[in-house]
């Protein structure tokens, strides 16, 4: 894949790398830099992680005197503590951390008085479900978001070091402060998993009757609500000044919304309820707006597909054929969703494709007899 | 398919129908039954409505002199009338309304003080997008849930009568009281819809850089943010009670992570933030508990399946390829979804499958040549 030809590239021009915390991020730092070429020593508290990430090809442990990059792979309570040693153990090597956080660690670091012209923290946006060296993955970070967060003292040529890095391990590099990370991870990740949550809550105690009117709707919304609660304590608290202020801002909008429905609701018994249609109406609007915001695959908006659904029989085979028929059309997916209802011997699957092709394909759908839904 | 003559088994045993109402639900009612070979007449305050939907095939517009079972497919704040002047009309026929909401109609109806035993209320869950006859669908209630809300007062036999009518255009039946339906749909699918609103509404003045760290997990929480605001602003107005109450205990669970989070974000500046931690996780926890309650298909819970993840090139023909190889290892896919990250040349492809069926399917996959994904 043209990606691993780019990371290859990348990882020819690194100095030897030095990764510090070898659990899950770390290892599969090491495994990708490894599996590019680059030249990686590994480091942990714990003798059975670091080896255990040796045995797996992540890097050697006896490492070279001077590395020319230090990787902290550690938890935002002690990334600083390492990030300070590792700067005057090596006073020519730059240095990141990779924690989920990022202007928690900065405030730290800067408290400490020392030049940090060589840090430069960052954040892989990768996966967590798992952790240790035993689930790392050399393609942890392929295709993956890698924020660099450079702060106003950074060296500019640390931040190239930096980002030369992150693109050897496949990732796609993107630049914010600190406290415009924390914003951005809060909006984007943090909250919708507290609103996911908050909303699943409030299924518990339906009856199996209620709860089997559940759509499409309602498992989107609640799909992330499965996660780790251990794990999310941990991210949320790293993050509580930012995610509370986005809270707090939609905690106004949800308590508008609660007064225009208690409006609503008395309405037909006292008086009209002048506006509270209105709120509802703005909300929800504004609620397009945000959604337009989020981008698409080929950085189109996902209001610009057009969605084909098409009745598939549930046996093995029957979705890959019409997944066949629709290269043979020459139509290329855009998205594919399968979705099924209430235990029918049957499902949709809703084909997202450019608007141009959704009817063409229809109607060649159609014509090979496939059953075409709404 | 089953389900179509399952549906003209239960058409073959009903009476005339009369559907007042030729709107989208109204004339896809008309369509499917006629479909199913019942006999329907089709009736609107607008002419022009009412011909389409009888040229579309929905039914004929010249009716018997006595149906036995009238649909009354209209606005919740019209329904209650045209449901009194069909009993009243029609002194021997069943009749229903298909609104979306049901306390309201039921309390309207009781206040007019005249016999219910013929009436029942009923609602199926089906699309919306489009409105009007032309969007009308036979197969638009095709594995949908079609709600029944018998009354106290309702007759068994008209209750069997609605049912055979549901089943009868494919729609799978289930039973709850008013109150319950509303509260029902409240938490499966209004509280959802508003959740999904505000938290897309945070997006809308992030950065691009901010917003481009969008991961899988919000595009999924926001997906049905992309609603028509005026739709939404009826449905959550005709149900607002219901709706209130469920977002006032979320509302009650917002309050506290917020004031969590709050102390956390002190902590480090004034002292121990007790319990905080505790409220976080219990919140997660319940959002655990409550996603586990929706039903996947073959009635098992999402977590039941096992995710293969295979990097698919993106390029026609690719995913079917993959679907085609699997199909021919015999394996049944549950769910699928296809992930596109950063605009790379490449998606992930998650293939959720029985848990037992994951691990030779991701060797199987492997010795074919595809790259599989943590």
């Amino acid at each position: 894949m043209t990606s691993s030809v780019e990371a290859e590239g990348a990882a020819a021009s690194l100095p030897p790398v030095h990764v510090i915390g070898t659990g899950l991020i770390g290892a599969s730092i090491g495994l990708a830099l490894t599996g590019a070429g680059a030249d990686v020593t590994l480091e942990d508290q714990s003798e059975t992680s670091v080896a255990l990430a040796r045995d797996l090809g992540a890097g050697r442990i006896t490492g070279p005197v001077e590395p020319g990059i230090v990787v902290v792979a550690a938890p935002p309570d002690v990334a600083p503590r390492l990030v300070l040693a590792a700067l005057e153990r090596w006073p020519e090597a730059v240095v990141t951390e990779v924690a989920s956080v990022k202007q928690v660690i900065l405030a730290d670091l800067v408290r400490a008085g020392v030049p940090l012209d060589r840090y430069v923290g960052s954040h892989p946006m990768a996966g967590r479900e798992r952790s240790g060296a035993i689930s790392a993955r050399a393609d942890l970070f392929e295709g993956r978001a890698w924020v660099l967060c450079p702060h106003e003292g950074s060296d500019p040529a640390a931040t190239r070091l930096v980002t030369t890095l992150a693109q050897a391990t496949g990732a796609a590099v993107t630049t914010l402060t600190a406290a415009d990370h924390d914003a951005a991870v809060a909006a984007v990740s943090h909250v919708p998993q507290l609103a996911a949550s908050l909303v699943a809550a409030r299924l518990e105690h339906l009856s199996d009757q209620a709860i089997g009117l559940a759509g499409q709707g309602v498992r989107d919304v609640t799909r992330i609500a499965a996660s780790d609660p251990g794990l999310w304590t941990q991210i949320l608290s790293g993050n509580a000044g930012a995610v509370a202020d986005v809270l707090r801002a939609m905690s106004v909008d949800l308590v508008g919304v609660v007064e225009a429905l208690d409006a609503l609701a008395q309405e037909a018994h006292v008086a009209d309820a002048p506006g509270a249609r209105a709120v509802l109406a703005r909300r929800i609007a504004d609620g397009n707006a945000g959604h337009a915001r989020i981008p698409g695959k080929h950085g189109a908006p996902p209001a610009a597909y057009a969605v084909v659904r098409v009745v598939v029989d549930d046996r093995p085979g029957e979705l890959a054929r019409l997944l066949v028929e629709i290269g043979e059309e020459g139509v290329n997916l855009e998205e594919l969703r399968l979705d099924h209802g209430l235990g029918l011997p049957f499902g949709l699957a809703e084909v997202s494709v450019l608007p141009a092709a959704a009817g063409p394909l229809s109607e060649a759908l159609r014509a090979r007899g496939w059953q075409i839904h709404s």
